[in-house]
């Protein structure tokens, strides 16, 4: 079954000009570093500067209301607050995730070290998170629904932000044939704001030699996004970031008596992690990488993400919090709760009978999302109905391993998408991520504010919203009267 | 034999740090644009995006001494000057290219086009010249030797000018290691500033809906440095660009009554050759690459160069130029000329029966150069002995094909090369081309300036100086007190 509405308007240039602009955009992609590792290349995943190809665009910015692109827009620092706030709340996360540690080895590993901090009373002055709340409009209710939200290695703030610059100049380029104004797509300081978040909170670290260290894959095709953020600590801020896999830095880390992590004999000032969201970050048998996340977490560098923050992002905590009087019990502007519910898609748990009765008469209305990071795992449709029914039959713990969200219908068009140089048209559909950065010092917040954003198309057959698992590409805005 | 004296000193840091310092510098590549299309992808060469590959560079800047390069910067304007008078003079580059017509025909043929716009007195009202002298500084005279005058498709402007950036962040980056000051590697805005000539001819052209023509062979892996212009073009000053093959001009161009050249529907401002300098870029049996080139300079389009230009570039002309008492023919200024005459190296034709005995004798000393551009094809060594003495027995017009040079013995240092992700320690010489832009409309000089540079750096048993060809890399300069 489709999620499209199959009336589509045309896109707004015929194919053979769409080709024209694809290789010219091609080439800007080239020329502005919007590259990543290409998958034909061995090396491409481990070695900078080689297997390099543009990443996969689309070739004209998605439209969207102006209306709700500010409605999501000033949800930012809501949840940027909301973040902060709910990971004081040590119980509640160690309560609402109960179930989950059960069936769920990953989920079950981070409360270990959760516990352990609550244990020693762990304190987090300088707490920085760096998040993407990810939205889609549906169709039918004409409202913005959150997805997710992501607090943990959120990607492409580096090359996200480079797409509107693409879709300006391509704008300008064919102003001629396209009656579309090169000032309708918002401009987007992802990577800049980003890494200024990263800055800021290594300025109230305040030890002048120490680094930033990212924390990898140890293989990563999208590291040039990762990249854009290292070139601007250093051009901006003079900061240097060295890049290590939790496993190198379980092998060549340690924490001084007075709380400072060394890595590679360097003093580390903030630990910002664009690896470690998913089992597959930690496969080592002798548990090398989950020894080095407990390093990290019992220093006192800057963790962006702490683990307080990381497990705040969890599904099971979003579907926590989405019901009745749960938002209340950690914001009190009973205004900024209104704007947060009203974004909140239907979740449930799988202990709610009645609602797992109706998704396997109805599964076409519902998804099925396992409690689990990282893209691609999501269930649909007939699968949803199998799935449910063997779940039920097991009975006991495995229900706690998934959460049901109501399945959301965005709007379908006609695009065209390039990848790997060729031009496609089809019809598809848009995700919207918006980016925040939240800095907090002990009482002092440093920065609350919307960071930018990333806009993802993919083709409306495909039913997950990763780009990087080759079904999506990244997009920009194109901001609608209505 | 050798033209390197092996005493150099070490590079100034050890190959692990290198190793490190060529990763952070490849990713650098990635995002800034530095990048060429991967031989090892066969659609690298035709696709824009796909394909790439940093462009192979050296890890650290080339030293110079500040001297030299001053003399090489003043040497520019004269040049360009040069070029333009010698222009000029229709009979003289007729009557010095008439014996080399008989051999080759690829001269022949331009000289033919050449001789028919003099017959129609062909005026070229806007002159541009984008045009790049190199040198190397012989080691045992310690002075700046001219190899040759490019006139035509002069290469790098766009990706040179990016390696100095890169060499100045490494140095701020590896400032502890390094004892080098970044202020000390010039600027090159080689890139801008043949935007800028580019942008003034469209200007001086002074039709608002015209474009700009660059001229490229269907496969170029060197394709993103002139995208660099195409780019500069655009966001300075809104200037479009095409791109064509010479057969796409047969196949899809006309001048028109008033001489308007208009290709693909489209009216040409300025053809701006990165192709049509070699016999390669005329493959056709049907002669339709000449047909072009012929109907382009009969238009009143500009270009860049013009047939009269690019035939000063060639290497006869060269050898004409240095023979005493020609200079003085096109040139005034005593002063200008005896700086001319101290940058030309030895140079001789081979109807000087005495030069070629002592070449025969030693061989060491001179380099065997073909009548024909593009690199790759000069002799040196037990080659060149052999080649003279077939050319002497076989005597008569063989012998007008080729020119001999005096060969020039450069220093040779300890550097590192970085190609396809991998870096390599080697003994190293380095070529150094200043760029130079001209434009003149009838008698007022609109630009007369020296427009950036270009220094490549080869393993020292290279005997050729084409980066493209694969045997140098893209470098940058450091400027010493001596």
């Amino acid at each position: 079954m489709s999620a499209a509405v199959p009336v589509p308007a045309p896109p707004p240039v015929d194919p053979a000009t769409a080709g024209e602009m694809a290789r010219e955009a091609a080439a800007w992609c080239a020329l502005h570093g919007l590259v990543v590792g290409d998958r034909a290349d061995p090396r491409s995943a481990t070695v900078p500067g080689v297997g390099l190809v543009h990443a996969p665009f689309s070739l004209l910015p998605a439209h969207l209301p102006e209306s709700i692109w500010r409605q999501a827009c000033e949800l930012a620092t809501i949840f940027n607050e909301l973040v902060d706030r709910v990971s004081l709340d040590g119980k509640f996360l160690q309560d609402s995730l109960s179930k989950t540690r059960q069936v769920d080895d990953f989920t079950s590993r981070l409360l270990e070290i959760h516990r352990k901090m609550m244990e020693i009373n762990k304190e987090e002055n300088i707490r920085l998170g760096l998040h993407r709340s990810d939205y889609m409009l549906d169709l039918e209710t004409n409202s913005l629904l959150q997805i997710e939200l992501n607090t943990i290695s959120t990607s492409f703030p580096g090359l996200g932000s480079l797409v509107s610059d693409l879709h300006r100049s391509l704008i300008n380029q064919y102003v001629h044939l396209l009656s579309l104004e090169p000032k309708r797509v918002p401009g987007n300081a992802a990577s800049s704001k980003f890494a200024e978040a990263l800055a800021r909170a290594w300025a109230e670290f305040n030890v002048d030699s120490a680094v930033v260290m990212m924390i990898v894959q140890p293989e990563e095709r999208n590291m040039y996004d990762q990249y854009w953020l290292t070139n601007h600590l250093k051009e901006s801020y003079g900061i240097t970031t060295i890049r290590k896999t939790l496993s190198q830095v379980e092998a060549e880390g340690q924490v001084l008596p007075d709380g400072t992590l060394v890595v590679d004999g360097k003093k580390v000032a903030v630990v910002y992690y664009r690896a470690g969201y998913t089992p597959n970050d930690y496969p080592s048998e002798a548990v090398r990488e989950w020894s080095a996340r407990l390093l990290i977490e019992q220093s006192c560098a800057v963790k962006c993400p702490s683990i307080s923050y990381h497990l705040v992002g969890t599904k099971k905590i979003q579907q926590e919090l989405a019901k009745p009087n749960v938002l209340e019990r950690f914001l009190e502007n009973k205004e900024e709760i209104a704007k947060l519910r009203k974004c909140f898609a239907g979740l449930w748990s799988l202990d709610d009978e009645e609602i797992v009765k109706t998704a396997i008469e109805k599964p076409e209305l519902f998804v099925l999302k396992p409690q689990r990071e990282g893209g691609g795992n999501n269930i649909y449709g007939l699968d949803l109905r199998e799935t449910l029914t063997r779940l039920q039959k097991e009975g006991g713990d495995a229900l706690a391993a998934y959460i049901l969200m109501q399945r959301i219908f965005p709007k379908a068009s006609l695009a065209y998408l390039v990848r790997g140089g060729i031009c496609h048209e089809g019809l598809v559909i848009s995700e919207l991520g918006i980016y925040g950065a939240y800095l907090r010092n002990k009482d002092k917040v440093v920065i609350n504010e919307q960071s930018g954003y990333l806009m993802r198309t993919k083709v409306s057959s495909s039913d997950e919203g990763g780009v990087a698992a080759g079904f999506a590409v990244l997009d920009s805005l194109y901001l609608t009267d209505k």
